[in-house]
């Protein structure tokens, strides 16, 4: 890293960084201090902290006990600021795929996208497996053969998700669901079928989306009970835009943490998501309901919103695939402004297959969602089978890698070496420097970034409207300085530059998702929220060079731990190289498949009663 | 601009801001009610400000006074934060240009610039002209026909540098010139002339370069006493490489404002530059002593820094030519890092043509200077005759135009009547919204970014070794938090949208330069520098949009006031159009040259002794 002055690191050039296995760089896990707060006591210590005299007192210490002083604020670094992670269009050289024309329509694209599914033998429900999810082709074959109808299958999720929402299972899984327009929208999707003009393979698929996505009729509400009054959704997001393009059945706005400000998804307002794996465990956040909805076979894709994992973390605890693009691959307009930089809407999918098919569906900037930004074509990989790519460099930071639980550990640890016994993709042992100092600049940014952008709402707010965890997220937000904001994308520039020196060793770094699996919810954190930062730092773990550095990253269920609960292998890939990450993720996942559980919580939409 | 709220201005949305002369936006004129200080009352006051327990009341109280509050740090508007003025390459509709082709040497670069000059009978030391400056092809006609070389020119220079720098006239021109280096280049430019290899026009043409620029073999100061201790000067920033290839005699570096914190150009350590009109009065700054070798006719060109106008105010002040290109155009790599999104390397000359011929050898961005960014091809103006292009609509705001001294207000609208007369350039009235809102905006980003960029070497410095000025500015550029910061960010895309919108009416914004012209330089700042908010906010007035949202602008001198003193006319042109600035430039000096005058401290080196 560098030297430790009085008052801050005094880094080396990254020049002189080693990025191999055998770097002075001394990996530092967080020792979160804090015990875990719930109830009363957040309340309390959210008061303390809004106060003018206590406040400042407070913050202060917070920041210099959790080392954003000596790592950050007083950081002596020679880079630039880099405000916005968007990389250059590199000659990725990637292999088996398909270059996508510009200028196809949504529904062209998931055309494009299914015709690279070239494995249909592959993959089918397979008796052998244990359980096995409903995708987006079952789908479309079912309606298409007549089967089953769009208009069915809305009448079964309906259904199915006033039975979760019962005392007897509080799952929290929706914000909002319209039955008036679930229906219509079934309806005239049915019709279609009946044509035979369904306008896409997508046509009358159930998709739910996360309520930070603006998606009509729905307010947006980011989790709170304010924000939509102060915003209103006029219009459908850019990405729920083209899902609509393509014939989608939009069946409602999934729970999330308020504001996206924890990991936990236990929203005070709206219910604590709960995951189907274990309703008396967390989701995940935060794109909690996004996750479970998945997970419980209520829709074979959700969109969700990863600003700081929250795609990756609720996948992983629900046993799902999580997808999250490169910063700026899917246009941002009609997402909650609740950060500039970090924020990337992402896929969670039952299969990788089914990621890709809306991957395909949303991705790339288009002229008619503004403001444009640049982003390279989109490839799409070519899914023939499991192996059809080969030579694949793993990089694995060891102690990095081993700082989770000892289940976890194993049960990564097995998947890349089934990864190496099956095709042979070798793993290259790396250092990723600096761990600590990204999470934290990642923190500082999202945090300023956050506060300003709700900053003029809250004005008007009693803070009495928000969770108690969301009180002290925000207040910590608002305490950075100009220079610390600066310093802070100081530190992004220097990780771009280290993460270049780790891609020119290897294609993808693997990290297990998470350091824990789904953990307890507790009674008393249900109407105020919790602050558990052990947690939450072991689940944000591996998070963050995917939104700080804006690079693609993808989750694929692997195992379970002793209590039947979903691990997640991460996969984080050089800029924009999504169709390589894609075809990893899909030959991760042949492998593991045939072992996937059924969750405690589980609605088979596709079998008529 | 919008509703005044409790804290601070709900801003309306872009789409709804007038832009035409009717609208309702108010112009705010800053009303700064700060005394002038120096001597021991600028220490005292930065004394206060640096305690732990006044500063940040009082900090507290200087910003709400400013309104910063108001509009800034609690304003409630939609955009989104752009942190880099950075602008895609449009497709410009500009007259009589010739495109170059990327690829050419800096030497070739500046042939093309030459060819472009097709005025030859147009512009010559005229018998009718009160004062003429010698340009660089007056040099190098001279050095190639033999009646002078470039060796005698750096001994007629430093003489005069010696002679300036004495007891009776204390110019403090230079911060560091070394005499065996000079002598060294121009006698090797010398040898090149004899042997007709002369490299370019350039060749043996002394140009002088701010001390905030690297070159070689001098330490780079910025103005400052230690921090070229904290950071050695080891290579030539990239614009000086280029001259260097073209044969420039660099012939040392020039006093500045410390850490160009300011625009007097009083610098307590090495001296005042004083402005060779008056040598009583200042040079503006922060690009002082480079504006004043101009002046002087000590070099034709001489290279600055513009971060808030440090290139534009003092040539205005002295009677020179300045141009500022657009953010992006000249490589930034070997410039002090005092800022990051709105410091520009620019040009001060003694002609429009010469302002041209530098820009040509120093502009594009290149491979060999990292970092490279984007900047798009750039374009040369063809220069055959002043009316050669036609049609050229000038946008004038009238409130803020006229927030001038009355003699500058005069003579900046005669100089357009003339622009109407002699070429039939129109005036359409606009409105430039919320000015004040952008100065306020500017101040915060340039002040955090430079609080940042200089923190580290601050904490090992003795305070008593910055002046009193600059230790007041760097006490305030400290006190922004991340959310005024990002604010600030969001007011750039609101103004660059905003400016859009008047580009669609006019092809430049004119303005006078300054607010006022050179003013009085009194003995008891020389030691302490000066606080003088009120000439301070008069110089920046009309400089902000060229910094904050990188706009290319260019002023000529257009006129003098009842003392004398030197009056600018400003253009303000559109993202990569200095093609057209530089053409609409030479048209208004064509108007103006002949009544140029000459200062009292003036050398004239191509004479002969």
């Amino acid at each position: 890293m560098g030297i430790f002055k009085d008052n801050g690191v005094v880094y080396k050039p990254v020049s002189d960084v080693d990025v191999g296995p055998h770097s002075d760089d001394v990996y530092i896990s967080p020792k979160v201090k804090a015990p875990r707060m719930a109830g009363l006591l957040v309340t309390i210590f959210a008061w303390f902290l809004e106060s003018r005299i206590f406040g400042p007192i407070m913050l202060y210490i917070l920041k210099k006990d959790n080392l954003i002083h000596k790592l950050v604020s007083f950081a002596d670094l020679e880079e630039p600021p880099v405000f916005v992670p968007l990389h250059p269009d590199e000659d990725l050289k990637e292999q088996e795929i398909k270059c996508t024309e510009s200028d196809l329509s949504p529904p062209e694209l998931v055309q494009k996208a299914t015709e690279c599914l070239q494995f249909s033998e592959y993959i089918v429900k397979n008796p052998k497996f244990n359980f096995y999810r409903w995708t987006i082709t079952d789908y479309s074959k079912a309606y298409t053969s007549g089967k089953i109808t769009p208009r069915l299958v809305a009448e079964q999720f309906l259904a199915a998700v006033r039975e979760s929402s019962k005392a007897a299972f509080q799952m929290s899984f929706f914000i909002n669901y319209n039955v008036e327009d679930i229906l219509k929208q079934a309806t005239e999707s049915t019709l279609r079928y009946e044509r035979g003009q369904a306008l896409s393979v997508l046509d009358g698929i159930p998709i739910a989306i996360k309520d930070e996505i603006d998606c009509l009729p729905y307010p947006t509400t980011g989790g709170t009970k304010w924000l939509h009054k102060a915003r209103r959704c006029t219009d459908d997001a850019c990405c729920v835009k083209r899902l609509r393009l393509c014939g989608a059945l939009l069946v409602g706005k999934t729970n999330m943490h308020e504001l996206g400000a924890g990991t936990s998804g236990i929203n005070p307002h709206y219910g604590a998501t709960r995951n189907p794996y274990d309703r008396t465990k967390v989701a995940g956040g935060s794109s909690s309901g996004s996750a479970a909805v998945v997970s419980s076979g209520l829709c074979p894709v959700a969109l969700g919103v990863d600003g700081g994992g929250s795609v990756r973390m609720p996948a992983a605890l629900c046993g799902v695939v999580g997808l999250k693009p490169t910063f700026g691959r899917v246009p941002h307009s009609g997402v909650l402004p609740l950060n500039w930089t970090v924020g990337m809407v992402g896929i969670l999918a039952g299969t990788v297959e089914d990621a890709f098919i809306v991957y395909a569906a949303i991705s790339g900037q288009s002229r008619s969602c503004q403001p444009a930004t640049i982003s390279p074509k989109v490839h799409f990989p070519l899914l023939k089978s499991p192996n059809s790519v080969s030579n694949i460099k793993l990089a694995k930071s060891a102690e990095w890698f081993n700082d989770c639980t000892e289940d976890i550990k194993v049960c990564c640890s097995r998947a890349m070496d089934q990864l190496y016994k099956h095709y042979g993709w070798e793993t290259v042992e790396v250092t990723v420097p600096e761990i600590e100092v990204m999470r934290l600049a990642h923190y500082l940014t999202i945090g300023s970034e956050c506060s300003t952008a709700i900053a003029c709402h809250l004005e008007k707010l009693d803070m009495a409207e928000l969770g108690g965890d969301a009180r002290v997220a925000l207040s910590v937000y608002g305490a950075f300085n100009g220079r610390e904001y600066l310093n802070a994308q100081k530190i992004r520039n220097r990780q771009m530059q280290l993460h270049k020196k780790i891609f020119a060793k290897a294609d993808v770094i693997v990290t297990p998702t998470t350091g824990v699996t789904a953990y307890t919810l507790y009674d008393d954190a249900l109407k105020t929220g919790e602050l558990d930062y052990i947690n939450g730092a072991a689940l944000v773990r591996y998070q963050i060079s995917g939104n700080f550095l804006g690079l693609p990253a993808v989750t694929v269920p692997v195992g379970y731990d002793k209590l039947g609960l979903p691990i997640g292998l991460q996969f984080v890939g050089r800029p924009w190289s999504e169709a390589t990450l894609i075809h990893i993720a899909f030959a991760m996942q042949a492998l593991c498949i045939s072992d996937y559980k059924k969750p405690q919580v589980f609605y088979d939409l596709l079998e008529q009663d």
